[in-house]
C-alpha cells in the first residue's frame, strides 16, 4: 500500500494563496464577529440580502475603471465566452439588485449583506485575496438624517465590539467642500481630479515628494494651498461660513455631539477612494499611537443606479472589513473567550450501551443542549483529554449505574470541578 | 442629463446566469433553513469549520477526475499561471484542512459548513451554476455507531424543518454488498465500474436500454443478475446470510428501527456518484408521488486523506443542498410564514423630532428590539403604506405629545388593531 502511495503525487494541504482556512476555532471568532455586526445594524431596521460571488464583467467597468477590472479582479471568460468577475465590491451588485426592483421594492430602503469579496493582489500582511465585508446602506432619503443614521451605526459597531471612544476616531468630510476650495483656486476638472488622489494618498508618502506634486499640477498656488487644506479654520475662512457644504457638516458633527458621539471631526483631507462618492464620506481610524490606520468608511452616492439607465436615488452607506476588525480587536484586546458550542461530552463507559446514551442524550438536546456523544469507547482519560483539547466544558460519564440512576456526575473540564446532578438539574445547570 | 444617459451604454441589473439574488425575503428564508441545519447539527455536538471557494484545481483531479474539472467546473489559469477551481464540492476542502494539522486536532472530529458550491452546468430548471449545501462529517470513527448517529442526524434534520415520517424515505446500503454479488459473477474491476454507473442510473433510463446495456457488460449472465438485484431476498439468499457486509447493515436498519426511524429501507440498487465512498451510503428520497426525486444523501469514505499522502482516516458525511430542500419543504407546504427582522416601525409626525425620536429608538434598541425610525417625514398615510408594503409587524408616530407622554399608540400593521401602551409595556407587547 505504502509503496503504492509514494508513486503516487502527493497533493498539498495548503489553501490557495492569499486566502484563509477557518478552523473550528477561527470559525467561532468570525461568527462572534458577524454576529455583533448582525445584531448592531438589524437594532436598525436593516435586513440581510445577498447574492452570487459572480458578476457579469461589465458591472465593475462602468465605475471601477477597465484598469481595476483588468488588473485587480479575478475575471475569467466563461464556456459561453461570457466575462465573469468574482466580486471585488458590494456596492455596485446591490445597485443593481434594488434598479432591477425599484418600483415593487418601494423607498427608503435599509440593507445589509455580509459578502466575501475577492482582490487579485500581491499578498502580503494583512492584504488578502479574499475577505469578508458587512455592507450596509440606505436608499431613497436625500436628507442629512441618513449621515447621523449612518455614523451612529458604525459608531455603535465598534463600541458594541467592546471598545472606548478613546480607540478610535471618526473622521467626517464633504467632497463638495474640496470641490469649492478647488473653484476658488480655478482649477480644471483633470487638476481636481489629480489633487484629489494626491491629497487621498498623502498620508502615504513624504511631505517633499507631497509639494513636488502638488506643485506640478497648481504650480505657484501651491504654497496656499496647502495652508489652507492644513487648517480648517482657514478653509471656512476661504468659503465663508455662508457655504452650505460647510454649514451642512458643521450641523452634522454638532448633532452627533449632542447624541454622545464626540471622537467625531472633521478632516477635509479625508478623500476615499471610490469614484462614486457624490459628497459626504467619512471614516474610522484607530487611535493606537503605533498604528493609526484606517478601520472602515463609507459616503453618500446617489448616483449609482444611473449605470443601469436609470434615474438617480439617493444612497448612504459603508463597508467594514473583517480583517482591519479583527486586527484592530486584537490590538486593543478586545477579542473575547469564545466557547465552544458543545455544551457537553458524553463519554461511554459500557459497550452496550449506545441507545440508552443516544436517548438521554436526545433529552438533552430537545431542551436546546448541545451534546456530543462518545462513538469511541476509549478509555476514559482519553475521553476526557480529547473533550479538552475540543475546549468543551463539561462532560460525564455514562455506565450502567448512571442509566439506571439517571444521577449523573458533571466534570468541569477547565476547573476540574466535580458534581453530582439529576437530569432535570443537569440541564439547568449547564444553560446558565 | 437624460441624453447623455441614452447615449452611455446601459448596464443589465440581471444576475450572472444560473445565480440567484437574494432578496430580503428570499434571504430570510434562506437564513430559516441555515438556522434549522446549524440547530440540528450543532446538537449533535458538530462544530463549524468554512474555507474559501478558491481551491487549487489539482485538488478535484485526484478523486474526482480530470473530465470533470474541465468540463463541470469553473477552472481558471491566475496571473501566476495557476490553476483554480471554485469548489464544486466540499468534500476535498475538509479531508485537505484535516490532513494538514491531523495531529494537532486529534480524533474524533465532528464538523460542519455550509458552503456555497459551484458547477458549470447548462442552466434548467433548479440545476443552479452556484447552490449553498449543509456539509456534515465525521471522523475517527470505524464503528457502526458513526452510521447510526449520521443517520439519525439526516432524519431529525428533515423531521425538524416540520416534515413527517411519510414524507420521505431513507435509503441505505453498502458498497461492498454489491461487491460481493460482481465477485459472486466473477466481473473484472472495468465490468464493476461500469455495472456499477449502470445501476446509479437505472431510474433515469428506460428498462431495454438498462437490459441492452446490462446484457453488453456481463452477456449471458444478465438476466440471473438482474432477479438477484430486483429482490433483497435473492441477494441475501445468494451472499448468505452470514455475509459480514449484509449483517452490519440489517443490524444498522434494526437498531435505527428501535431508536424510532422506520421509513427505512435496503436498497441494494443505491450506489450514489462519488468515487470516494467505500462502503456504506444512504440517501433520502421524496415520498411524493408525483415526484420521487433524491432529497440528499452521503456515505462512508476512508480512503480521501490519502490523495495527501496519509494514512486513510475513517470518514462518514452527508451533504444537503438548499435547492432541493427547499423545493421538497415548497411542495410538502411546509415553508413557514417568516417574519420580518424589523420588529417595529416609528413613523415621525414632527419634522423637528429627530434627536428625540433617535434616544426613544435607541431605549428600545438596548431592550434587544428591531427599530427603523423614518428618515423621510412624509405623510402618515405613506410610511404606514411602506411599513406594510415592507411586513413590518407593527408601527407608532411620534410627535410632540408622545415626547412628552411617553405613551405611544401602538398599530398592528395586518390587524389593523390599535392599543396605547407606556415604554415598558411596549417592550414586552412587542417581545411577545
Amino acid at each position: 500500500m505504502m509503496v503504492g502511495m509514494a508513486k503516487r503525487k502527493k497533493i498539498s494541504t495548503e489553501p490557495y494563496r492569499g486566502v484563509r482556512d477557518f478552523y473550528p476555532e477561527d470559525m467561532r471568532l468570525l461568527n462572534y464577529l458577524f454576529g455583533k455586526m448582525r445584531e448592531t445594524v438589524e437594532g436598525f431596521g436593516y435586513v440581510e440580502y445577498g447574492a452570487s460571488i459572480l458578476e457579469p464583467a461589465e458591472l465593475y467597468r462602468a465605475k471601477t475603471g477597465e484598469e481595476i477590472v483588468n488588473e485587480q479582479t479575478y475575471t475569467f471568460k466563461d464556456r459561453g465566452e461570457r466575462e465573469v468577475t468574482l466580486r471585488p465590491e458590494m456596492t455596485p451588485t446591490v445597485a443593481r439588485m434594488i434598479a432591477a426592483r425599484k418600483r415593487d421594492l418601494g423607498s427608503p430602503l435599509r440593507w445589509y449583506s455580509i459578502p466575501n469579496l475577492f482582490r487579485y493582489e500581491r499578498t502580503q500582511r494583512g492584504r488578502l485575496r479574499e475577505h469578508f465585508q458587512l455592507n450596509v446602506d440606505l436608499f431613497g432619503v436625500e436628507s442629512e438624517e441618513v449621515e447621523v443614521e449612518i455614523i451612529t451605526v458604525a459608531y455603535k459597531l465598534i463600541k458594541n465590539l467592546g471598545a472606548k471612544d478613546k480607540d478610535f476616531e471618526i473622521r467626517v468630510n464633504d467632497r463638495r467642500i474640496n470641490d469649492a476650495l478647488y473653484d476658488k483656486f480655478g482649477l480644471s476638472p483633470e487638476q481636481k481630479e489629480k489633487i484629489s488622489k494626491l491629497i487621498d494618498k498623502r498620508n502615504k508618502i513624504p511631505e517633499r515628494n507631497f509639494n513636488d506634486a502638488l506643485e506640478e499640477i497648481i504650480g505657484n498656488n501651491s504654497k496656499a494651498f496647502t495652508s489652507i487644506i492644513d487648517s480648517n479654520k482657514k478653509l471656512v475662512e476661504n468659503l465663508g461660513e455662508e457655504s452650505q457644504e460647510v454649514k451642512r457638516l458643521v450641523r452634522l458633527i454638532e448633532r452627533l455631539n449632542k447624541n454622545g458621539i464626540k471622537n467625531l471631526r472633521f478632516d477635509q483631507n479625508l478623500i476615499r477612494g471610490f469614484d462614486y462618492y457624490t459628497g459626504f464620506v467619512f471614516e474610522i481610524f484607530d487611535t493606537d499611537p503605533e498604528n493609526k490606520r484606517s478601520l472602515f468608511g463609507g459616503g453618500r452616492y446617489d448616483n449609482l443606479l444611473e449605470i443601469f439607465g436609470q434615474e438617480k436615488m439617493p444612497a448612504v452607506g459603508f463597508g467594514a472589513g473583517d480583517v482591519t476588525i479583527l486586527d484592530f480587536l486584537k490590538t486593543h484586546n478586545l477579542l473575547p473567550a469564545l466557547k465552544n458550542s458543545i455544551d457537553l461530552y458524553i463519554c461511554r463507559v459500557e459497550k452496550e450501551l449506545g441507545d440508552q446514551i443516544n436517548e438521554i442524550a436526545d433529552g438533552l438536546r430537545e431542551k436546546g443542549l448541545n451534546i456530543a456523544v462518545d462513538l469511541t469507547q476509549r478509555k476514559i482519560v482519553d475521553q476526557i483529554k480529547l473533550a479538552s483539547k475540543q475546549k468543551i466544558p463539561y462532560i460525564i460519564c455514562i455506565g450502567e449505574n448512571e442509566v439506571k440512576s439517571k444521577k449523573y456526575k458533571v466534570k468541569n473540564l477547565e476547573s476540574g470541578e466535580e458534581k453530582e446532578l439529576a437530569e432535570e438539574e443537569l440541564v439547568n445547570f449547564l444553560k446558565k
